[in-house]
């Protein structure tokens, strides 16, 4: 986890924690997928370079370690290696992974994209057919491997979690072009497709470490506001940043009509004229490739004459506020480092 | 399921039972994919016009009721009212019913195809985003409708199936227009592609009825080569049959480079010249739209110089005589039943 933030010295020994764990979930994950047909490894092989910051395993491993007072203990004593993480805790970290890697797949066909972690993408080099199929072969893995959990409420969870994923895409489609959504529908998207599945990692996390229902919901609703901030982050960045710094396509939700908080923010925000002209703005965005980044360019100078990408920004710092209120009792090294990552979610530049 | 088959009157009450079955499943599985969003519930309704044949439904039922003496000799004395089906067995038939419609949702976007079951497709009618996130939906609703069987073992054995079923949709793919493409690998994926599904209907059936393992495993392996028959005989219709007739588009196989068993058995099996000939039309095919079946009328003809349509036919025919001796030791109205399926498949005109 160094790397994705910074990590003061008196933290390492979770650091520690954290990438030991985070290379069992790598050998599972590989080990789940395998095939002997290289018409299915020849994939997988090329999707495993799509893993980038591995979010979601480190929430759940962090949260399954934050709510067991005895490895908060050992971990305090002993460092990393007085830490005995459990397979169900590696599985949860492996399930939601898989799942995110599978709506990329599936996203990246949707989004026509070519770029991701700053390779092609798996649409671009092996065509839409295998990569939906391949999305379908991460989403069957990820339950296969989710089955395999002693408690049975985990595969219940994430199979409703994946099914609100689904209906905040399909949401998010419905509402594509429209210039008039407010912000409730807006967080409802982001919810369903971000946030749920960000929440169950590290609710699931706490709940196979045998956090009582309380504080495993807790900790839930901790990775859902993490997870919408995260996603107002994304959004920002995507209007931004550039495909250099960032590491996949930017300007995408422009073009395919997505309507994000600061330009939701702006149109509820401006007057009858200077919304006029970004709409019009908009509706040029969506007809061009905006390769020089000029209509992006102009389209943010419009809205922060409104104040709206800093609106949005603040919004994404009260989300990580509220989610650290709801872990605030909570005490011990990993969640010190929760606090940490919540914050480093909302000041990344990648 | 009177209208599928030809029920004989002394099996009316098993037709009864099954017809009462499949409401009970059609209910589970409208209730599970229920959406408040307006642009889920849409989408949902739209493809539960797909529902056909529900072959896999039927054996799953019929598997659970022939495996059930107390269950076959309550039907046999007072008919449909005197059996109680377990909910568990509706679960297993809906779970494998929505993973048979999903992979139709997202066939249909990789085939491009306009027409299913007479209307048109999802993907036509709504684009191809909107269709793979509703497969994506149904894969998540039939995961979280099968975590609620109390038999964990369920959820995995879905949970396999449906990796191989996409292992065998990538095999397929990597073999487009493979025109030395063997039997073995033919067969390879037909297996993964529909035959575990229909295996796994009916082996599932058995077992959430408490069928011994070894009797859940030959009812499952019935199921295997009822579902490469079956296949066989949807490639025989795609090449023989007129949309008029099947309901869904024709030709598709010859366009997308899918080489199906007449195919294969014709290129093994024809002289030299005959072959050239054959590998001419098929590369012409693959480029052409085939509006009025001319390309399709001469490649049959071509088939039948070697016999191949009738050896495949034939194959058919023996898979079924070999799925049949699987059960053949199970006595009983469901039984029976099950072997009149068998048979109709290989004798469908749709």
């Amino acid at each position: 986890m160094r790397g994705v933030i910074d990590v003061p010295e008196s933290m390492l020994p979770v650091a520690t924690l954290v990438e030991r764990a985070l290379e069992r979930v790598r050998v599972r994950f590989d080990r789940q997928l395998a095939s002997d047909l290289p018409a299915v490894s020849d994939l997988v092989a090329h999707v495993e370079r799509y893993r980038g910051k591995m979010l979601r395993p480190m929430l759940a491993v962090l949260s399954g370690v934050a709510v067991d007072p005895h490895a908060s203990e050992a971990l305090e004593a002993g460092g990393a290696d007085a830490v005995e993480l459990s397979d169900d805790l590696i599985t949860v970290a492996g399930v939601c992974e898989m799942v995110h890697m599978a709506t990329l797949v599936h996203d990246d066909v949707l989004d026509e994209a070519d770029v991701r972690r700053r390779g092609a993408t798996l649409n671009r080099l092996r065509g839409n057919e295998a990569a939906v199929i391949l999305g379908d072969y991460l989403i069957a893995g990820s339950y296969h491997l989710c089955s395999q959990i002693g408690d049975q409420r985990v595969a219940l969870e994430i199979g409703r979690v994946c099914m609100s994923l689904c209906a905040g895409e399909l949401l998010q489609i419905d509402n594509r072009d429209e210039y008039s959504i407010d912000e409730p529908t807006y967080f409802e998207i982001i919810e369903r497709k971000t946030g749920e599945l960000i929440g169950a990692a590290a609710g699931l996390g706490a709940k196979v470490c045998g956090a009582p229902d309380e504080v495993a919901e807790a900790m839930r609703r901790f990775g859902v506001g993490v997870g919408l901030a995260f996603q107002i982050q994304d959004d920002l960045l995507d209007l931004l940043g550039r495909e250099g710094t960032v590491g996949k396509s930017t300007g995408k939700d422009l073009q395919k009509g997505k309507l994000t908080l600061p330009v939701i923010h702006h149109l509820i925000n401006a007057e009858p004229v200077a919304r006029g002209q970004t709409l019009i703005l908009l509706e040029t965005a969506g007809e061009a490739i905006d390769a020089d980044h000029a209509l992006g360019d102009r389209l943010v100078e419009s809205l922060n004459s409104t104040g709206s990408i800093e609106a949005a920004r603040t919004h994404a710092v009260r989300l990580v506020d509220e989610a650290k209120s709801e872990i605030e009792n909570l005490t011990g090294p990993c969640a010190d480092m929760l606090r940490l990552m919540a914050d480093a979610v909302v000041d990344r530049a990648f």
